[in-house]
């Protein structure tokens, strides 16, 4: 059994992992080349979790993307979403569609203000029935150091989930099989706006009690905006929905969180990217739901909010005042 | 408008503060009389947020439960559940029939394993439509930050409910009002078990992801059990629910969570109670939600587990396996 791994981030290297186990070969797709040849030297990865050992008989990176895709009919694709459309432009790939996707992103194309998975299907012509994604709540560190953890994996096609879940299922990971493509990968989309508005909460000064309100809110919104998008039956109180976004909004590590915080804390959008070096997905997130929101017309005041501190330099403190009075 | 509040812990110091900004006048019980002096004199509890300052003009501390029960019409309680009834006995109190009662209890009453809420309406004979409970997320620390928080207040009289609400309310501190009394209560006491629970999957070495799907499942079965004891329409996701079980299960100042990381680090229950020279009220709340459980015989894996390791000395490490058997 092949398959491949695209991307060579924290969330890529620990899916390597985990699929290494039970593949005969991964093909892992790094951009960086140095990356590349320190992964075939020294079987880890120099610049995402380096404490996680790489099977080297069984991994094979690679900086050449058709050479990766080629090589499986499974493609796992873990490159961060404002990449995708140049990464796939770039190495001149038109379509996937004898190939089966498995989407671990989580953030809008921003150039179609798209979820991956439409992307995909809409873009690189891949049949809805071979898409899938695997969502968290997981840290890719905590796979990193065996901790248990839960994958749910979504697809229409149950059949192709429950295949990438016995890929993926081991000791420390259990999984979990669902038919929400999209709503589960919007929810991920969502759950990054919502911890890097909980870092501006926390930069502004406000305290655990009104987190814990705040994010119960947030929940509630996310399942009005996914109902609206997507009208079918789930339940946002399971791992896929409320787990993930507790294990965003509340952890220290995340980037959405500490660029919110940042936010919070007095920084501009531009000193927060710098002194950051990089870009947290929860920034190019709301510009895109706010603009699928176009055609929804759903209430969505917290994302609102987030949006106008974001684009509009709009003041945090009245922002969420406002987003304050709105929460119950 | 004369009000009373019963208990000099914590939260009743907090809701002192809250209640005497708009009442004319608030006799405060509090067990220990030299607290009882010394909130006179110095205009703050000796034991509890002793950064919170009493107002003396108002606020009239005493030691006699009877004295403050006559004062007036409105009694909010804040006494730990354990010592309920024995406070009551004590101090001869058999009917509350003409008196306005607010719970801001978060335990079971152990020599009935029932919530605060039936405990008044069947033993002090208070009428249905007089009780009322005062939840949270609410950490009475934060209160004497002035950091904005939201109460529900909940009462099968909604005028009731409405008009201790607007008591409490003020510039860092809104209301939601609700008529789930029972289930509010019920699922207030059902959280320290959960937040107990954390503690201990922190104290074995569970991780952030971990925590997530464990919390979200801790909601489900919460909102199982308390749907199949009060049959009402309610929505867990809202503050009084998942908020309350946020901030007590995130928190590392959570009493029931200390005491559950003691448990999971190997503490035997008596040691980590000699340790903590106190008791977590989800250590009772357990005994009696199992009671109550026979009744209703609701599927509650997670409290089963909680259960077994503080009363039948069952191994930790293999309860909470057996728990992450049932999250999904």
């Amino acid at each position: 059994m092949k398959m491949s791994v695209i991307g060579g981030g924290s969330w890529g290297t620990a899916l390597v992992k985990l699929v290494s186990a039970n593949a005969s070969e991964v093909c892992w797709w790094i951009h960086n080349s140095e990356s590349v040849e320190h992964v075939k030297k020294f079987g880890h990865n120099p610049r995402y979790v380096q404490s996680l050992e790489i099977n080297t008989n069984k991994v094979k990176p690679t900086s050449s993307l058709s050479e990766a895709i080629d090589a499986s009919d499974i493609i796992i694709i873990a490159t961060p979403a404002a990449f995708l459309q140049q990464v796939f432009e770039q190495a001149g790939i038109v379509s996937l569609s004898d190939k089966k996707i498995f989407c671990a992103i989580k953030g809008m194309v921003p150039e179609h203000h798209a979820i991956p998975a439409h992307y995909f299907e809409q873009y690189l012509k891949v049949p809805h029935k071979q898409m899938g994604i695997i969502c968290g709540p997981c840290h890719a560190e905590e796979v990193a150091l065996e901790r248990l953890s839960y994958l749910t994996i979504a697809s229409p096609n149950i059949t192709l989930a429950e295949e990438m879940a016995a890929h993926l299922r081991c000791r420390y990971i259990k999984t979990i099989v669902s038919d929400d493509l999209y709503g589960a990968e919007l929810a991920a989309v969502l759950k990054n706006i919502y911890a890097l508005g909980a870092g501006i909460a926390g930069g502004l000064g406000y305290g655990d009690n009104y987190m814990a309100v705040y994010i119960s809110n947030c929940l509630r919104e996310m399942e009005v905006f996914v109902d609206a998008v997507h009208p079918i039956h789930r339940d946002v109180k399971t791992s896929a929905y409320l787990g993930d976004l507790l294990v965003t909004a509340y952890s220290k590590f995340s980037r959405n969180r500490t660029f919110g915080y940042m936010i919070g804390q007095g920084y501009s959008v531009k000193a927060a990217q710098l002194e950051m070096q990089m870009i947290a997905e929860g920034y190019y997130a709301v510009r895109s739901i706010m603009e699928m929101n176009r055609k929804y017309n759903v209430q969505i005041p917290i994302t609102n909010g987030i949006y106008r501190i974001l684009y509009e330099k709009m003041s945090p403190t009245v922002e969420m005042r406002i987003i304050s009075d709105f929460l119950t």
